[in-house]
């Protein structure tokens, strides 16, 4: 019964979508006769297909879909009124541009779009949806493109929507510390930016130099510093966001307390940019507070990192900004890459105070701690150190290091943060964001690497402090009999423990189709309705007789 | 042509209402021709009538809504039908029990329902509210019936569903610090439960004796808190909740990071009960931390306030939890009212040190302040005292206390929390809970001290660290032109100045029409269409063809 009105809510979907009457937008680029849709995607956004092998690219899942034939192709009018509305800067066509563009940063996905436009301001962004609306074109939003799901590219011949031009700081409140910017704007910037003004971003993240605010709402990116500042569901106070038809939908408040109707905002947080593109947003940022220090420590095992977690948190309160944990095979390939050697880090920093080598200890576990301290830099090392003495005293630490000053400091989070990096230069990777359950999350590592043998090698890191697991499965080259292995046996293990298929990377083309893992049938089929609701329901009905379909498909950070 | 969509949209949606043949649910006890409708309401709740006057109970706007002839009117099989799925106890027919469910804690909103149920578990609510649906009998959830908005009683007959009988705390995780619990739990006894485990909640309000949690998440509540530990869209981690045609719906995560598809959860927060009932809510609570304390101090004027905040913020960090706000209106008034008196509060609490009387200073406002230490208290006291030193020295602070023990912490909260009783008990009250640009809000109370002129007395407090204001016009009794000199002026100002009319209290019956002062009509359309798309496309599409008609109506904490 409860599949048969799942198939029967499919069909009424793809009906009305096939006859195209009523239709303004939502899904694109699948092909409603292909098994995998009617069997399990409820999703609407157009991610049922993957790509199939070319050159590098890949994404090896026994499933193609068809580019749906509704949408329409680029025509030289199109081209014409782009230039008139945006200029000929605005509109890109030149081929290496359009390459980088049609490519994710790890090369994995790949689209063939012919058209990349670049809006200056949201009444362009709303005039280009609104054309694209009435001509039928599918389109897809990019920010700095650096996801790592396949979201931020076509997955066919998308017009691609860069709001990479739109990078105006539009207010800074000292008082309240609100800031109001535009999409565009690139993390890096607004984190110098807010040091002048004595301010912090609430979230940091190893891309910063490349993702913008805009990609980082749109996928709710999570980053370092969510243990302390929360998710950006907390931070973010308002947005602006651009509907499929052109519709401009103004959220941008700045008040940390606005209960009037339901909070509509948030429904756009981590959608992927499937309702809409955001175009501004307006942020709470806390005070850059006065000292700031991080430990490197060792752990005997998982258990003990757990424990120390608990005390960290309980002991440091407030001051404890984020507590990041990489795995021994994590720590050796950080230190074995010529990336850390080049920079002349790694050495120093993975050796403790009496000069010991930190990967010579038989160690399964090094959790990376982080700390923001609240008042004077004397009290808050006397403490900090304090409790850690007392954590080597205990056992829970095995070795570790305080960073000496803020070069040693910066080192320590290089590490961290180059792991995605080394991952890619020592071959093939399979990535793997999951949320577990702070007690199970490292039977999974386990399990995995007996589950795939010595084909290949498991590389866990994350954040642990958020109860998220960054599983790498790293091999010389990709490998369908890998994956195989690895899928579905991870997405079934998560799912058995009530965990998330994706915690803070987004679903993306690579597991639109993997939804109903983490979330129960009724809530998906909401999501349905709502995606629907947003582009059924649109104000301008005067084009529902017409056969409109435009998309927002996946805007990555 | 704005104006044209608009009716238009409204047209349809009554006549889809009217023709009863898909409506499942939303929209009740309003009539469509009622001019207020078809001019300004786009609100999808049933709010749009107010009390006619009867006895004390008042709420003085130039409108009334008829009762909708739509829904039935209970029947003694539906009685036998209650009886028979929840036993004789979940039935409450009893007039007194019914006096008290059927009136707000103010006394100023009444209903007349004659049916009070009583579910003792998820299940029971689903089949309630599917066979309301199913009779069309109009529902309320009630929880603790705290709402100052009149958003927690029936407006007509509509049946009461009261989740105070699902009580049980689920589970709790102490390495997470996710508590996972029923809708029914009062919040002082989550308090409780939790500080026997070592954490907080990480929301507080006076309310807490009485409140449930699940009408805290409905309607967003606010509090003492969120200066420090955000809103409860950033620490609630899951719901569990009941549409009004009885699906379940499952969203109850216990996980931090969670990305996949929308995060349908947020439409739940706040949307007080108008999208379904919250039964199960799953949250995320901080550690108790070893030293707590709290200081009273005086400043000249709101700048100074105003200047404080940015200080503590910055120099404090993460162990500032509060920054509350009274004016000397709101501090003569607590330390006149015998509340004070005969609970021996008062006296102390409002001299310093040096046995000075604050109130006898002529001060403009007065914050009051409280941390949480993040280590020993030594250290923490040493810093706070020598944060409080400077800023008496630079003159930000004029007088002040810092609490020597627990009993005098407590009895400082006393008075912030004992504001809204010696409001009621000095007469009629007329209250507005607003956000505002913090550089503006006390502009606001000296307006409207003009406006009203000597006929009231205007009180003022509030959360100064979130921008929240509490305007209070104070008078013996209520009067219409007293009324007339506040609405809508109060609203006009909050809208000019991009605040909020609704900061923490929801709307409820008393500003559902108002929405339009905060929301922009592009986002209150969007509302309209996810209310109407949550009812009209429901799995169980085989009522779709009845005359199903059922509202979740105001749920308040």
């Amino acid at each position: 019964m409860e599949k048969w009105r799942a198939a029967d809510r499919l069909l009424k979907f793809s009906s009305r979508f096939a006859s195209g009457t009523k239709l303004t937008c939502t899904i694109i680029n699948y092909d409603h006769t292909h098994p995998l849709v009617s069997e399990c995607c409820f999703f609407p956004i157009p991610f049922y297909c993957c790509k199939s092998k070319q050159g590098k690219y890949f994404y090896s899942v026994a499933t193609t879909v068809h580019r749906n034939p509704l949408f329409s192709i680029i025509s030289p009018d199109d081209i014409s009124y782009f230039k008139t509305l945006l200029g000929e800067r605005g509109v890109v066509q030149d081929a290496l541009a359009l390459d980088a563009a049609n490519t994710d940063w790890m090369g994995k996905y790949r689209g063939s779009s012919k058209l990349l436009l670049q809006p200056k301001n949201t009444e362009e962004v709303s005039q280009i949806l609104k054309y694209c609306n009435s001509r039928c074109l599918a389109v897809v939003p990019q920010g700095g493109n650096t996801g790592l799901v396949g979201g931020s590219v076509p997955v066919f011949d998308e017009v691609i929507i860069n709001v990479g031009l739109m990078r105006n700081i539009l207010s800074f409140d000292k008082v309240s510390g609100v800031l109001v910017c535009e999409a565009g704007c690139i993390l890096e910037n607004l984190i110098s930016f807010l040091d002048d003004e004595g301010f912090i971003m609430p979230l940091d993240l190893g891309a910063k130099g490349s993702c913008q605010i805009g990609g980082n709402v749109s996928t709710n990116a999570g980053g370092l510093r969510l243990l302390r500042y929360g998710s950006l569901h907390g931070s973010v106070l308002g947005l602006e966001a651009v509907l499929a038809n052109g519709t401009v939908l103004d959220m941008l408040g700045t008040l940390r307390k606005d209960n009037t109707g339901y909070d509509l905002k948030h429904l756009f947080i981590g959608s992927e940019g499937s309702l809409g593109i955001v175009t501004k947003v307006s942020i709470l940022t806390p005070p850059k507070l006065s000292s700031v220090n991080i430990a490197f420590l060792a752990c005997e095992d998982y258990t003990s990192c757990q424990k120390l977690l608990l005390e960290a948190k309980k002991k440091l309160g407030g001051i404890l900004s984020a507590f990041e944990f990489l795995d021994s095979d994590a720590m050796s390939l950080v230190s074995s890459t010529t990336f850390l050697g080049t920079e002349n880090h790694g050495q120093e920093v993975i050796k403790d105070k009496h000069g010991q080598d930190f990967t010579s200890i038989d160690l399964r576990a090094l959790p990376l701690e982080f700390w923001y301290s609240y008042a004077s830099g004397s009290i808050f090392m006397e403490n900090l150190e304090a409790f850690l003495l007392h954590s080597v005293e205990s056992g829970l630490v095995a070795n570790g290091v305080l960073a000496q000053d803020i070069n040693q400091a910066s080192s320590f989070w290089h590490i961290r943060e180059g792991l995605p990096e080394a991952l890619m230069k020592a071959g093939a990777v399979y990535k793997y964001d999951l949320s577990l359950p702070l007690e199970k999350m490292y039977d999974l590592v386990e399990e995995m690497r007996v589950q795939i043998g010595p084909a290949a090698k498991v590389v866990a890191y994350g954040h642990l402090g958020d109860g998220n697991l960054h599983l790498n499965i790293s091999a010389p080259a990709y490998d369908d009999n890998i994956l195989a292995k690895i899928e579905p046996f991870v997405y079934e293990w998560t799912s058995k423990n009530r965990g998330s298929i994706s915690a803070e990377h987004g679903l993306g083309l690579m597991k639109a189709a993997k939804i109903h893992y983490s979330k129960s049938p009724e809530t998906v089929r909401l999501m349905i309705d709502f995606d629907y609701c947003v582009f059924e329901l649109l104000p301008d009905t005067s084009c529902l007789d017409d056969n409109h379909s435009i998309i927002c498909l996946c805007l990555s950070a």
